[in-house]
């Protein structure tokens, strides 16, 4: 492993992350497809709708017979019958008829649009039509939804429930996914002992396997809980190492303090194949963060503090979970918003910043960020935030009322 | 049961729906907890943290003692040893000594801030300091996280990652939190099969039972797939009274179209407990949705296309469930943005309008929405929506430019 001293910048990161192939295919019913990730392009296998349909409940006609139809000159037209709903009419519509329909019924050959029955009166076997319809108009034509062949939604697509309608619409029952990536969080620190435990003097509660847990399942991934493994190196080593055996990314958390980076370090480049991607990161909070590749596995050192950890989980674990489940590169990063600084924020240039901050609408609807200014080692600054503010690496702070991007917590 | 017609505005609805009880409450392990609402106040416990801890690797000094210490007159310390990770120091700190402390460490008595090690050097039994602190600088005091008996979150909070962290490290295990509903959905409709089948012509695919069903489980529910029922009172009336002995809530989608409506106002007329709400909503699309209360059950009769109904989901059944969980008031809805309308977006008064969008950003970072104008009926319009933009009831519409609020989909 080299151990050439590696300071990345967020988007050369990206680029390490974007190299890790996604994770195998497998099948799954659609019920069950909610929040993943399309492994493949999904081709319609046929037109959709496969018939034409109302949009209206009201009379099937051709729109040329209703031309000019109004209140105080009705047109009158022959009730060629009604068209039951399941079925398709046994009749085609000549000019001069109209045939009773309900929404989704299937339009019989001739009628090109639907009158709504608010304009219409049946009198024995006519029907008395008062507005004209143009062609189409309260109908889905044969195919308006998708058309047969054409890509229903591409590979990478979030399955959310409207594009799960979709699928169902067109018979899709199941779908081709990629594997929910396996996440292994070892705590580590002689301080820690487990939040079921009393801590005695200068001894703390392990806070990360419990926020990291629940971030790695917020993204889809399934948290595995390695427990705290105390500072040294040979048990960090073999804890590694077992959770390489049974993970896909590896989160060791507090292995990025001077102490524990260090063994972290040492771990690492006693496996065979680990390659260090970047030891430290243009980001702060959350700098001493280390990523390192073993095979197509990733192996993250981050903050111990839980504040910094779960910045740069949502920072830049997240976005490797994401791929790792096929997820499309504009999909990568958390939902922005734009929002005004309600304070000056300074900032250093040559590293982005992420400033927890609150969001708040005044009385114009303008959107305000307020920054939580407590230090990092506070969880409760990150338990009560609403997203992270970024100052881009070139800047030196943004003003109070100056506009900024704001990502938000899923 | 009253059959006096009722259409209500949304903000008429939600006062309906503040008047069902939350569901009981249970008792969930915290690793099971993400996303679920607390059902009581969390009493801090202790101080958090139970100690003074550095936030830097450094010494641990009385800032008194360095006021005024620069590169060029360095003060010198007496090292008074190291304070080892995970135990409370043997010593008190006095005046003119410094101890080696790592971030996370407990602060000896006496000693009221800590100098980061890049300011320091050992020289055998001396520590050169090069930089003053104040008091408290790189450290986090005593209670500065939460103070005990305070309330760490209040009832109705959403657990997020960072907020199960703040659990954790109050060692706080196991939440009480609202048992999740359980939303039966019926379709309804002669012209339907499951998605598994082929239709015949004049059939299409049920697709609502999909869409509403990742709905549900999106927004905490667990949906009971009740099948498709046909169009005939009898079985509506008896699916109905199934799904209310295992549902909390039921939905019933198609159940609003003119025949349909009928027969479930029928089948609740039958019901003993039955309460119609509001039978018409100010809401397109999604008139002529129907809302009944048995109990403390909900009956919800739903549009029959797809993306009518998923839009009332969204804006009516969602806050509901959210509301059973326990929500506070301020989460019922979904997120929203500030986005202009990419072109005049015409509406009528006395309803809200909430035209299906997508978002983007044009090189200035404005947020533009851009209505996808086609027709309800169509399942690839929702499908394609990022988010739905509001016009309110007072409103003629909107105009290009202007700015509106679109509710984000989950």
């Amino acid at each position: 492993m080299s151990f050439f001293f590696r300071v990345k910048t967020v988007s050369e990161i990206f680029g390490e992350i974007k190299k890790f192939f996604p994770l195998e295919k497998q099948t799954v019913p659609l019920m069950e497809a909610l929040g993943r990730y399309l492994a493949e392009d999904l081709i319609c296998p046929e037109d959709l709708p496969p018939f034409p349909r109302a949009t209206m409940d009201g009379y099937a006609v051709q729109a040329r017979d209703v031309f000019g139809a109004r209140e105080s000159e009705p047109v009158l037209l022959r009730l060629r019958g009604e068209i039951p709903m399941g079925v398709a009419p046994d009749f085609v519509l000549e000019p001069g008829e109209a045939a009773r329909i309900a929404t989704g019924g299937m339009l019989p050959e001739g009628a090109d649009a639907v009158v709504m029955v608010e304009y219409t009166e049946e009198i024995g076997e006519l029907v008395e039509i008062r507005r004209p319809v143009s062609p189409g108009e309260n109908v889905i034509l044969k195919g308006e939804d998708a058309r047969a062949s054409e890509i229903l939604l591409p590979q990478g697509t979030k399955l959310t429930p409207g594009k799960i309608g979709l699928l169902a619409s067109a018979g899709i029952t199941q779908v081709s996914v990629r594997r929910a990536p396996q996440v292994a969080i070892i705590s580590t620190g002689d301080e820690l002992v487990p939040p079921q435990e009393r801590p005695a003097p200068g001894q703390i509660r392990d806070v990360n396997s419990y926020s990291l847990g629940a971030a790695v399942r917020e993204a889809g991934g399934i948290p595995l809980l390695m427990g705290i493994i105390p500072d040294k190196v040979e048990d960090l080593f073999q804890a590694i190492k077992k959770a390489l055996n049974q993970a896909d990314v590896v989160l060791i958390s507090g292995g990025s303090s001077v102490g524990v980076r260090d063994y972290t370090l040492r771990c690492l480049s006693d496996l065979p194949r680990a390659e260090l991607l970047c030891h430290g990161v243009a980001v702060r909070p959350g700098k001493p963060t280390i990523l390192a590749r073993v095979g197509n596995k990733a192996v993250f050192g981050l903050p111990g503090q839980m504040a910094s950890a779960l910045l740069i989980f949502y920072i830049l674990v997240r976005p490797l979970l994401l791929h790792l489940q096929g997820a499309s590169e504009k999909d990568l990063k958390l939902t922005s918003v734009r929002a005004r600084a309600s304070r000056n924020i300074p900032s250093a240039q040559g590293r982005e910043d992420y400033i927890r901050v609150k969001l708040y609408r005044d009385q114009d609807q303008t959107l305000w960020a307020e920054p939580i200014f407590r230090r990092s080692g506070l969880i409760s600054s990150m338990a009560q935030a609403d997203g992270l503010l970024r100052i881009p690496e070139k800047s030196e702070g943004i003003y109070e009322g100056e506009e900024a991007e704001v990502f938000l917590f899923p």
